[in-house]
């Protein structure tokens, strides 16, 4: 029997790849896709689109955060376009985002005795966010050891981040190898039909492609 | 200025009189209560009246766990009555509960700027749960260091579990000096319109009043 893992999956380039990384090595996927309201909600679709595709059951789930504190959510905040070189958490990053949803993850792997959980956070090219480190990802895993019956009765669940020390553009390397239709992954943070093609996360694709040698099927479409 | 703590808020005695605890202890204190379709919802209006009888402003947060694997809820499944001295973790147990509740606390005390977060986990009279553990605090403590923009560009959240290692009397003689009013709280984890006095929970109360030498004012109103 092939074992269990839970996905999560946003709906861009590193989750996708994630996702069919894990389809790869022989998992059964089960994807969780988060609607927290973000402003580029559209990335949900693209979720939607990608796990049918790979043929995987998904799950989406509704989470409410009332408070604000991120450009993500208030509709009335600019996102920050382009400054590739910033030491600062950019306006971006959500309180504690990556950390809920892996506490929701872990909480769905344990009902379903999965052994292992696949995001795709990103250490390299990532925007400053400090719940994409791999020492987050290792003190994560520490606590879901202690925290959780799996990890107290049996050997815990696995918290895997396979991408987090790739580059963009190796992760499209990878990603086009596996056969990721990246024509309908979403990386704009913005809430518009096409990609603005200026925001961080746009600039980031558009970088990862170019190194890559490969041209972005989003355009093609 | 007094610092900002979020104090989580379940209705029984140990969560409120952690929030009295943090409210001698000086702390401005916002409560998160959170609704998680548990079946004993009637603890939700106990929050809700234990926080505005300490003047506390309170947010209760709806949060979907679609997947099953607790007693607590399935309104199918049996609450287990009164084995005191079980080793096995119990099927009231929710996955990653306190990771989930924990994870959205960080959220809101980060974007509200407070610097610590009271929890009323306990682990000496507690019901085998994983996560009432203190390892389990310190664990998901440094996890909320590397994982949270307040504690990689400041000194980070507090998370504090003062009864964690209290006897549930202890906790009760410490609640009465501090005036937390026990007639409102709800331990009961059936959905019953009065205490069942039979599950765990309710047992563990009793004891606790009786070891503590008090009369409980649940049973006076």
């Amino acid at each position: 029997m092939k074992p269990k893992a839970v996905v999560l999956l946003s709906g861009g380039i590193d989750s996708s790849t994630t996702l069919y990384y894990a389809l790869n090595k022989g998992y059964l996927c089960r994807v969780l896709v988060f609607n927290y309201s973000q402003r580029h909600v559209r990335e949900i679709n693209s979720a939607k689109k990608i796990a049918s595709l790979a043929g995987v059951d998904y799950l989406v789930l509704k989470l409410n955060f009332p408070w604000r504190g991120s450009a993500l959510l208030d509709k009335n905040a600019k996102i920050p376009l382009g400054k590739e070189d910033r030491k600062e958490i950019p306006s971006t990053y959500v309180p504690a985002r990556n950390i809920i949803f892996l506490s929701y993850a872990l909480s769905y792997a344990e009902s379903i005795s999965a052994s292992e959980i696949f995001i795709g956070a990103n250490a390299v090219d990532y925007s400053g966010y400090p719940d994409c480190r791999p020492q987050f990802i290792r003190a994560f895993q520490k606590m879901a050891l202690v925290g959780t019956k799996a990890g107290v009765e049996g050997k815990g669940i696995k918290i895997s981040a396979p991408l987090i020390k790739m580059k963009k553009s190796e992760i499209i390397k990878l990603g086009a190898k596996l056969g990721v239709p990246y024509e309908y992954t979403w990386s704009c943070y913005r809430g518009g039909k096409i990609s603005c093609g200026r925001c961080d996360s746009c600039i980031l694709r558009k970088k990862g492609f170019k190194e890559a040698g490969l041209e972005d099927p989003l355009w093609k479409k």
